[in-house]
């Protein structure tokens, strides 16, 4: 009997080390990681991946290994892929390598992940001001629907999609990248005042060989050395997409993403059950390990044809993007607010990031008081499939933001009512999420309105 | 016969001036600004509003009212209204006021709009760096679709929504304001980075007597005067509401807003047919005259029960919104993302502002390659129905914003393809928007990749 | 100032009768009823139309209106509407035309409706056998949003559509109705055996002087004798369009009709500002006066090009339609089924018809005991936006049909769960419908497991 | 490492034939088929299953397998599986089972399925007087998406879902199946004119020992020969679910079924990637192997509380369902009508199947204007996403049946326009679906209209 499926270019087996898989994973972009596996162009073919952490983050019921995490090793990445078309001619740098997300999940028989925020010492998060603390929730699929014992009362579908999809950058490329982060981290506080309010997280994360894996490059050769002081974080997404964190790149999506390397070599990680839009807590989706199934082709010539070269020069550009026809359908949401003005009171112009703290604050705030810690609504929003949007940029001085949230993945009706809300004690929500303490002396924001 | 029917509370003639309707109108916040209606709750009632500019932009087809708009006059709203409950009792300081938007639409007969971007020193707009120019397109309104002779090839169903609704400030919150935005005008350009990047625009609007109109407050009385030079302008979203510019905000739409006076007094203005997220062109809607059908609830003691004090007072506070069960249904997006590394190239630090910026440059310049100009594809992002999100803001040093675009508003597929795009004046879409020159010297933001 | 908005061709006066408009309504359907107005294709134009009733049901809150409602004056329409294109040539019997629905609603100031099922020797409705009894309920609007005092608890967004839109047959389409509906009224008892099943109602309308309005045509005119004992009634949807009540053409659908007599001559009525699949109660949409906003276009010869001359002749042909992009958002739904066994057990061959009754028999039965009478449940399902649908056609002999109830529309949770339903008269919700009793003899159908 | 997922229960090795599976299957309903395995109440577990052929229908190019298929041996289930709570104690009669869908899809390996039509006299379908050859289209997945190198230019995400899902009946509610069944036989074609219309195929499937399959229940015993003489065919939906074809019934959906039998030992199968409302073709959704996750609720008592005894038993109920929150977004319908007037111009009284007949038919011939083959058509309607809706039920003498198809499934614009559709052989979309000549001497339905 002959079967028919996708192509398996990329296994993962579960009970390995991250560095001790078949294919070896990386955690760093740069030109010269040789790909370990070629797909053609048509064909349908399934990458398999760790979660971010390599299998760092566990089941067990305890935020010390968040609180101890080692950020120099995310995120564990599959791949590069290289990818050539049907005549067996590579993408080449110029062209634009169109990536259809057919289908997706958690790897069978590891259906949980977690959400986390790290310590305000070690990485923090949106809010890390507030909530200095390192925790953690771990959520448990049940197919489309996840679940936590450790935010009771919420059920929701998960809108699964890969944190991470993005292609090789060129020597030219990675040269700009580490340049603009370099001097962000030499001057930034000085030069930028919304680190003020974003408060005292490391600016950039610039190369360096700790706990640098770099694929089928052995440790120790004189090219890891070299490979290993070059290559780029895996944080922030950059031109060649990377961790983007676009949290409806689901099932029937379409990346286009531009060629910079000779056969795109593209790299995925970092899968998300569910992730709400800005992944507020930073470890901030349902983490999980997964699958992707992938049709890829090449648009000939496409990055000058299609992507915006914007300047400086035309290596600054951004991936496109199309969205998948299969969402969860709600059809009720409750919509927070906030506006330019800081926590102390300080007006902000324009200033999207800072509205958007406010409005996630709003909502935390609001929500606690159906019977939840802040900790648990701070992991929830970070990861229930709620949506970040800006309403306006233009109307001096406030910024103004949105926080939307499905009302329907409550066990309750969390609307507005004219008779009172079940306050505090009363209804809590138990047990709570995993916390370490904060030991650190960092200040942290107080709510003046607390004592009032 | 008995007719049944929303009970038309204020009336709006077109054929009058802003200054001339039988129920004056008011383009300030002030507490003492008084009511010009009274409804009960539970009853649905009608008010009517002129455009934002109270007829000052017209059905021309020319921009120079655009270029020569004065911004002293904006916005023009119809209010405030009196709200009290069954029993005769009004609003009171710390309820919250439930407004739902049963129904709305255009005034019948005025069944048009406008889009426009005013003069790089006249308002600008979120990128008025890159677009110095006043222009300006007409909209025609079929039922739910517009459709504009200074666009061609685009008609889409609108999501219409009033840009502003709010309520009356206590003298206490007016103050904060006041105090606020001061100390940004002062000391703004020094400490904001952000400036830099956004250019160039007032920072604030403090009050001032030109231009003003206090609803039955008498010019020329010393109440005027004092009103005149405490009163707020209009234009930022604040702790009232006010131009919050929530683009879903549509029929079926519930606004849970704060009470600072007695009788709550809330006002609504600037009509929307439909808007942008972000309303990039800054008037930037597509601007309409308009009603709107309400019908108020109170939730007595709902600020403290409901709103979030996160500080520095109990004043600092933001409306809640559930957003309503009936908007346009598309099923295809095309995506663009935006990083916050500016067009020189420098990189920023978790800046949403700055990401969404290239995001829509980014749009911009793709959509521009399918016959547009530039100019038209600015004011088409402004006031489509796209979707502005913040979808990563923790992975530093880059915040990702992206900006999303339903296919189904253009007459062609606007999807990237193997085979190539239509470029430039082969299929040049015309006429082209109207246009100003720009007279000003104030600095432009080239792309360096124009000529490479 | 020059004003922009669709042109009303069609006005109607709320305080005159049916017969006493200023552009005469007419209720049958015949090709030499003259039109009473020409619209272009491209322009918008506005047409107002009486209920179905033309103000024969009110507002009173009594059931004797329904009761001896007289059958033979149904539906009063507007039009017949004569459509020329841009250089004024008629549209032509073998053209397509497509009407596109920019815009529609209740009537300013009449915005109430009614759902009503007669009385079962007076036009009865789907389950006359069941629920034998003329009854009524008022619905009030608050904007999109109906709720009736007969039917508490119950609150929901109308899909606002025209029951009726059609154009004129011609004399040999005419004759082919008035044939075979003839044929049925005279055999149909012997040889159709569902009638058994659906029971006792008018097989069919054939035409007669009594009740018939003719538009232009003057009553006692040797003209009127003639057209008024050959004109169709307008209760079948039929080849020409007419009384199709699909539920979603609403704001932005598009019909494509054929055209048969030249100018198209295409008439209105009927509107709905809520209907549910099958419109089950027969009097049963919530049925109102309203405006439609339309914009049409001829397909010159479309009729062949397009439309299935399935046979005998290429006049045996439907309509075409697209749906409108705005519609109520619901994310969940309650589905009930029925299969093709009739309430005595008797198996039935692949009859869709007996099962969709099954289903809805079980939907009142179920709803009803959340409170409500199961008149109450008869009326809300004819009338609220709930889909039937045709799941299963080839699986012999059972049909399956389903009925799908959006959950949001009730102000509890309909939802089986685990602890008990509240049943009957610990919450029954109150008052009911309005009703009169059934003083005839026709056997009704009675539940044999109520006694068990 | 501890993983995580759900327990599978019933595994298929799609190596091995139906009767050779290590947990045999069965394709016949009786409560004395024995479970074979047992689930508790709130555990996830997981269902694999065979197509409904078992493997009879494959992949090879031709049609001949479905021209000789024995009806006799379907539909291959898994199960039956016990119930037990909590505490161990298995559903009873009168409960009601929750079984909440959260996931399903192909058997991996497996991603093919196929759509067909049976020969006219090996049980045809809804249209086999039209359409009396036995046909094949083969479909592969690509993830979401389904295409079939048989019907060209199309490609759609799948709605999956079992075709099958129902519990073991009681031995009084199998006498009332075989009973009315047999009474159908024998008397149909006499009393049920439907027939004349619907054509010739079987009218029921009574109990027979051919092709049967009983589980654990060995061949050759007098149990065996008892139950295969007894054991109700798969064929129809009936009381206890069974082959409902809900194509909705998809992620997160849930299905309440009334037990029967102690235990519930309920049965799934028929997993369907895709088929349209109706499943019009007969073997007509896109069938595959497949696998489900389920969880199920016990409802104690639930029968009575929530179930509808219409009569004339307390047993003759039907499922209720729940719609899952996750299927494909389309925006753009284009939908097709029909009357209750047959081919031959013979007017049906309200009749839903002969309405639904028509749009069908209507539907095939207008999208086979957009070169296809009317076989295509039928093959694709009974497949896609495609809905099937009671408009109308009341409007006597017509029913008005609709047929609504996502326009976003073609790779051309099929809605009607100005300028001529491109007809015929110019641009016939090849190959055509896999086909076998009709050799019975049935009359068929020839369309008149095609010599006009």
């Amino acid at each position: 009997m002959a079967l028919h499926g996708p192509r398996l270019v990329l296994p993962i087996d579960l009970k390995k080390k991250a560095w001790e898989q078949k294919l070896p994973l990386h955690n760093r972009w740069h030109p010269d990681i040789p790909p370990v596996a070629e797909i053609r162009t048509g064909e349908v073919f399934r990458v398999e991946m760790m979660d971010f952490s390599g299998g760092g983050i566990t089941q067990e019921y305890s935020a010390e290994d968040i609180k101890h995490a080692d950020p120099s090793i995310v995120h564990y990445m599959s791949g590069p892929i290289r990818v050539v078309d049907a005549d067996g001619a590579p993408a080449k740098p110029g062209d634009l390598l169109a990536v259809e997300i057919c289908n997706l999940g958690p790897l069978p028989g590891d259906e949980w992940g977690y959400t986390a925020t790290f310590d305000r010492e070690n990485g923090g998060g949106f809010l890390t001001d507030h909530f200095p603390c390192a925790t953690k929730a771990i959520w448990y699929f049940e197919g489309i629907y996840a679940y936590s014992p450790h935010i009771p009362g919420v059920r929701f579908p998960g809108l699964t999609h890969p944190g991470i999809i993005g292609t090789a950058p060129s020597m030219e490329l990675l040269n700009i990248w580490n340049e603009r982060e370099r001097k962000l981290e030499e001057t930034g506080l000085q030069t930028l005042k919304l680190c003020e309010v974003l408060h005292s997280r490391p600016l950039a994360n610039l190369p360096s060989p700790k706990g640098c894996l770099l694929g089928k490059i052995q440790k120790g050769t004189p090219e890891w050395e070299k490979i290993a002081n070059e290559a780029a974080r895996t944080i922030p997404g950059r031109e060649n997409g990377g961790n983007c964190d676009i949290k409806n790149l689901s099932r029937g999506s379409k990346v286009y993403l531009p060629v910079f390397v000779e056969g795109a070599n593209f790299s995925t990680g970092d899968m998300h059950f569910s992730q709400g839009e800005g992944e507020v807590s930073f470890c901030g989706a349902i983490e999980m390990s997964g699958f992707l199934e992938l049709k890829c082709e090449i648009i000939r010539g496409g990055m000058k044809e299609y992507l915006t070269p914007m300047g400086p020069t035309p290596l600054h550009v951004n991936p496109i993007f199309e969205i998948g026809p299969v969402e969860p359908r709600f059809s009720e949401w409750l919509v927070f607010e906030g506006i330019s003005v800081d926590e102390s009171g300080r007006q902000h112009y324009l200033d999207a990031s800072v509205a958007y703290k406010r409005a996630v604050l709003n909502a935390i705030d609001y929500l606690s008081k159906f019977g939840y810690s802040k900790e648990q609504i701070y992991l929830l929003l970070s990861c229930c499939p709620c949506e970040g949007r800006i309403s306006g940029i233009v109307d001096s001085p406030n910024a103004v933001a949105t926080l939307a949230i499905p009302t329907a993945i409550f066990d309750q009706d969390i609307r507005p009512k004219t008779n009172k809300v079940p306050v505090g004690p009363r209804v809590v929500r138990t047990p709570d999420v995993l916390k370490c303490a904060y030991e650190g002396n960092l200040p942290t924001t107080k709510n003046p309105c607390n004592n009032i």
